[in-house]
């Protein structure tokens, strides 16, 4: 049985916050100041040029790759860190193009987050070959994989509700209509239990600075499945996804297996962070994460309808069927997150209309979800909600 | 006059060290330890999401961008950081092969650095549009610049010698050709002075973990002329460098000028190590740091030349032709540079027989340089070089 008590020891939280928040950007563990610190006094400091090879700086996007993919279901050496999630989504739907080179269409809904789709947009255009972003509502992605499909590119958990796709049966049926799937696990990794490769999935993507905790702007990961790592050419072929990148050649001859997704050189400071949080996750079962997930959830969703009822729910009421966030709907939702935050409830907005609050076992317990409740009906029964004065203010906030 | 006694100040250098490597990777700025420090504690330990705006993560990259700037001759709100040197070269050539749609050559030279020339070939092979690499030798680029050629791709200073290509000369020859050009600063950016502006050139790029002294994988920048940053289309169209990216639109739109070059969430440790290592430029005039490098590498030269006279400049004898670094060949120049290291003076290797050392005057001095000398003499001398047990030794090492 995981204890919860234990991991919230290892995070720094301010004094009076309830941070609701770390599905944005977890919070500071407290191990990672330490490990960053070191880093820079006794191996940039100390080693300089030798840390790429002595310190293991070179090898870190393999070796925290390995540490995600337990989190993820990922075998050993199929997930490599580096880059942004959007570097890394470009990666993957340009890869997984190329295994479907007859057909044109890019299937995605949207709740994906919408740089997936900007990105899918611009790799269209360069590619200048006629290929199509067809973004349906999420409900409406299994039926609409068909043998037109080359790619399925889906966020499992919608950035804005919680909504949770069923990645097994999506992809089977994605690979039963000739497609291959790309899964951005932004919202997912850390949230819930994944299973990678059970799931037969092709290729994942994700970041790790919401629930792994690994800092702002952390190193975002990329999975692919070893079916098809050593056949994809990679789009981005920088030097450390070379073969032999000190042999110093004129041509790119890409990297075996996962290697061949790096890029550039890795940024150390960043992945050492990330490193020492994903120490919070040692001894941590998935499935005590997700019970707990979901209890938090499920408190949270009862409490608010029982309390402020003015709020109308926007996440799957069932707990299986969502991620570890909850989102509740009001027109002036941006005025009442910003009267959150003022008093310590740090949850986050999403345009036009959505409050939007994570839920993190690993430092967040019932206690908090009760007493932020308090401070959202004390908030929402302040009749001023209702003037026309209020609502002018708070379009001015 | 810089005092450069001061600027030395500034580095923790490890006792017993002389770091001639500072053009792989600089030594750790004293500043950047507390920097780092301070941004986990107070800004993401205390702030939390918040840091984002509160803390001004988030224009991190164009506040930065600009300090970069000053020290290559460009106009405030023209560069921008992120990424990886790999990805902003993809960037930077993608959008240049755009502007001359008919032309089909991207020429450069054998003294690029490797990775350029990969990213050229993965993006040829991804556009799919016939375009042709053409590498020249570094001697040949001027005249190899005619009215076939769409794109000047190239290291202003080369990694292996040192030899400097004449930015201005070379883009007014492009320009002259119809082509456009993107220069790699890797090796310049903080080795000498660079006029990006006067020099009409139309993109650049560069990493800062070498003369910058950024620390390990630090962020990269890429540099677009105003007269091109609102004409391209960014072919990596990330969310941040989108228009409006909270509006959460589905559809993408650039941002205006050099914003468009961005793309995911900025790593913000490196960005906050990179801050307080750019601190070391204050005061420091590009002209006195030109005169001095130049003074360290004549007097290295000379020295070499006079005690070691085994070992073949392979650098420009004529300081105004080469960065800030010295080549010299011999067979076993790999044994060689491990020995140096061995004796605590570092510089290094490049296949398959260049040992190379960087000169850094904001905290390398005629002293270093001296001792540098003194024990490569003495390895020199040591009669085992000649003996075949030797070779046989070297070639395990």
């Amino acid at each position: 049985m995981t204890d919860f008590s234990k991991t919230r020891s290892l995070f720094y939280l301010p004094e009076g916050v309830i941070y609701l928040d770390g599905n944005s950007l977890g919070p500071l563990p407290l191990s990672a100041k330490a490990r960053v610190a070191g880093l820079m006094t006794d191996e940039w400091g100390e080693l300089l040029i030798k840390g790429w090879n002595k310190a293991g700086w070179m090898m870190m996007p393999r070796r925290i790759g390995d540490r995600v993919g337990k989190l993820v279901g990922a075998a050993e050496g199929t997930i490599v860190m580096g880059d942004t999630l959007s570097i890394k989504v470009y990666q993957a739907l340009a890869s997984a193009i190329d295994l479907v080179p007859e057909r044109k269409v890019i299937l995605s809904d949207s709740g994906n987050f919408p740089s997936d789709l900007y990105i899918a947009q611009g790799l269209i255009g360069s590619l200048g070959r006629g290929h199509e972003l067809k973004i349906v509502e999420p409900e409406a992605v299994e039926a609409a994989i068909d043998e037109t499909v080359a790619v399925v590119m889906l966020t499992e958990v919608d950035y804005r509700t919680g909504r949770l796709h069923d990645m097994k049966a999506l992809t089977k049926k994605a690979h039963a209509a000739g497609a291959v799937t790309v899964w951005d696990l932004a919202h997912s990794a850390g949230a819930l239990p994944i299973d990678l490769s059970g799931a037969e999935a092709d290729f994942a993507v994700g970041c790790t600075y919401k629930y792994l905790n690994g800092g702002p702007g952390a190193p975002a990961f990329i999975y692919v499945a070893p079916r098809h790592a050593d056949k994809i050419r990679p789009a981005l072929s920088g030097w450390l996804g070379h073969e032999a990148p000190f042999a110093f050649d004129l041509d790119y001859r890409p990297g075996g297996g996962i290697d061949r997704m790096r890029v550039g050189t890795p940024p150390i400071l960043g992945l050492a962070a990330l490193d020492a949080a994903l120490d919070a996750w040692d001894g941590v079962e998935m499935a005590d994460l997700r019970r707990q997930s979901i209890k938090l959830c499920d408190l949270f969703i009862a409490e608010v309808e029982r309390r402020c009822p003015m709020l109308v729910l926007a996440s799957p009421r069932d707990g299986t069927k969502r991620g570890s966030q909850i989102s509740f709907l009001h027109p002036q939702g941006y005025a009442i997150m910003q009267a959150l935050i003022a008093r310590g409830v740090i949850g986050d907005f999403r345009a036009p209309d959505a409050i939007r609050f994570g839920f993190t076992p690993l430092y967040i317990g019932e206690n908090d979800v009760i007493r932020a409740v308090d401070i959202l009906e004390d908030i929402m029964s302040n009749s001023l909600w209702d003037t026309p004065e209020y609502k002018q203010r708070a379009l001015v906030t």
